[in-house]
């Protein structure tokens, strides 16, 4: 494995067993780990000399064999990484560290929305496979997430923020399911970018079997991620503890549909719990497939950001400045709801009129002449006004002038 | 008419006169009226002897004719409701002269924001038609805003919201246009409701031409309203200004489709101004019709809600705990994403297990008999806590216990 040179076997092996041995997503057994350094925290609990919530949490599997699993590992091209390797995740995973440490420092005592598909806690090590850089996850790194069982509309803005994403240098984040996961997966590899699928059980099972291409695909130039050992099924709560992994090796989560039982939504709570910036988008509220969107979009505690586009979330994601003009930006145009796309220096011009001047505008007629006191009559105005305002709507090109009178210009009438 | 009564002729022709001679939504000219009365306000407007902000903004009509004007009404069956009449709404125009109050002691500096679309003063007079009260505006209404060029989303929306608060005595609002406006009002009077058109011109002339019909509907139980006198013409600066009335003759404003550009933005923004609370129907990202209702739930400063069904409306502009659970609700229903309609009861058993009783259910299989040992193995957990799991697990209909062991319900298969 590429990181034996630098983390020692010993180190390796005890986290092999710690990743076997205990369910992810324990604040118990992190704390244990990280209390006394991974051998000596593998050996006590092999020995079952540790404290009773440790125990009672490893007790099932504790004389389980980490050779075996990366022999499994290494038979299926999956490295361990280890938090004491220099490949280690360091800034995507100190998000959930700082959570980890401030629930410990408080006693333990979790709130039922942390508790909320596992604990918050790190992982204790990362089964790896791909090409990808794994150090640098968490920068430039957008997980975009949502139903299984997406409308033809959530496949759509899936991929089209997959695409336009990857355009852009981001890495596209998610699990790996059909759905929304797979069409932001294969859009990003449409684009030639990078694309990591965060499995929930081992990964040399893809789940569903039906992307395991995909999985292929990620692995050639990105990664796919699980903190389960090789052979791992996906159980349910793993799946709720791996979401917890795709908000926090995200720069930020964006959930395109989700009904209101939808796993989306955890994978949003943990967002919020690491403390990155939860995106959702919006649909039809006649769309159950939209519904767990807008109850993310209505939790104020939440502060999620509505996004319509892909230089939204760069926004949000790259760095300041970055967000592109050019990237595909989905329902961002204008529309012919007043005025046609020729009439947008009218438009401007009249946007930039102060109201005496809209109004003096308002009392032109399209064909027929007006005098200026006609003018004033119609609009309700002082003739001084309407005197005053005159040159500069025709300078504005709103009006034309001659020894009849004034009326608007053919560029205005258009308008109006 | 009805108020000649309480309200005397002089104050009547002097508030018809004052809604003829200036243009609405000025605060200049509220402020002198509401200093020196009606009476006496309208005789120095026609007299010239006012200052120089009143006389700009009358000197054009100030010999205008308002018996005429109150001679057109009366044939087209349409009165003048003046502030003085018991009929006045005081509680929704009550909204606007705070606002109004509040700017004229800063000193009439307007925000741009402010002065979007005309001032917030409050209506010098109403002209109304129709057999709705209109004392009572402002209380359980909600005006129902939107694109002319609705989609059939948007239609569909406003149709379902317009019927629902109908049916549920909610008096619908909204400005007689094509597109959103008319599907709200239709709604309305197909459950039996009362609707209000507020419009930008003389309701002796309903515009669109084309919704002349609906008109005369809406004045059948409900009401139409205008500040501008019988002939006056929909200018655009008046539809701006009628917007203000719209938000303030309702309880609450929701916005059902908008593009960038929509009048409907500006009805919004004069909820906002007037302190009502604003409600934004969010649509696909894909259609721009649905661009001005995000960026409306952007803007951090507006804390507009994000409504989805009748009853969220209901929720906001109904007594409290008033809003009905039969109220037609769309997309709140729950869906397929996660099991099918028969596992509700499964799914809340699931929903109130401990995270411990959660994972042993889950160490399960759906056809093979487990004993405890393997449970605990499967599931990582111990043995002791697989024994205390069990039976709160086959209480709750989850598993099912044989001497070969234990191994999921009948129920709960079908929902993993």
């Amino acid at each position: 494995m590429s990181t034996a040179s630098v983390v020692s076997d010993e180190v390796q092996l005890a986290r092999a067993y710690l990743s076997r041995v205990a369910e992810p997503a324990s604040l118990a057994i992190w704390e244990f780990v990280s209390a006394y350094g991974p051998v000596v925290a593998a050996a006590a609990i092999r020995r079952g000399q540790v404290p009773a919530p440790v125990a009672t949490l490893t007790a099932a599997r504790r004389r389980c064999d980490p050779y075996a699993d990366l022999e499994a590992a290494a038979h299926h091209g999956i490295r361990l990484i280890s938090p004491e390797s220099p490949d280690w995740p360091h800034l995507a995973i100190g998000a959930l560290e700082r959570v980890a440490l401030d629930i410990c420092a408080r006693g333990q005592r979790l709130t039922s929305s942390e508790r909320y598909g596992g604990e918050p806690a790190p992982p204790l090590a990362l089964w790896v496979k791909g090409t990808g850089e794994v150090s640098s996850l968490g920068v430039r790194g957008a997980a975009i997430v949502g139903a299984r069982s997406a409308t033809a509309y959530g496949e759509h803005v899936a991929a089209l923020f997959g695409y336009g994403l990857a355009a852009k240098g981001i890495t596209v984040v998610s699990g790996g399911a059909y759905g929304i996961d797979a069409a932001a997966h294969r859009a990003a590899l449409g684009a030639g970018g990078a694309t990591v699928i965060v499995s929930a059980g081992g990964i040399d099972h893809p789940y569903p079997p039906g992307n395991a291409r995909l999985y292929e695909q990620a692995a050639d130039g990105g990664l796919v991620i699980s903190e389960s050992p090789p052979g791992s099924a996906p159980h349910r709560h793993r799946f709720l503890s791996r979401n917890r992994l795709i908000a926090s090796l995200s720069t930020g989560t964006v959930v395109v549909e989700a009904a209101v039982r939808s796993g989306a939504l955890n994978t949003a709570a943990h967002c919020v719990t690491v403390g990155r910036p939860l995106m959702v988008v919006p649909g039809p509220v006649t769309s159950a497939l939209s519904t767990g969107c807008h109850r993310l979009l209505r939790r104020e505690d939440y502060r999620a950001l509505l996004v319509e586009s892909v230089d939204d979330v760069l926004a949000v994601v790259a760095g300041i400045g970055e967000a592109g003009d050019d990237a595909g930006a989905a329902g961002s145009g204008e529309t012919g709801d007043t005025g046609g796309p020729g009439s947008d220096g009218v438009r401007r011009a009249l946007e930039q009129l102060d109201p005496v001047a809209r109004r003096v505008f308002e009392g032109l007629a399209s064909r027929t002449w007006r005098t200026e006191d006609q003018i004033a009559t119609t609009a309700g105005i002082g003739l001084v006004e309407v005197l005053r305002a005159l040159p500069a709507l025709r300078l504005a090109g709103l009006t034309e002038s001659d020894d009849q009178g004034h009326r608007l210009s053919r560029g205005a009438r258009e308008r109006r």
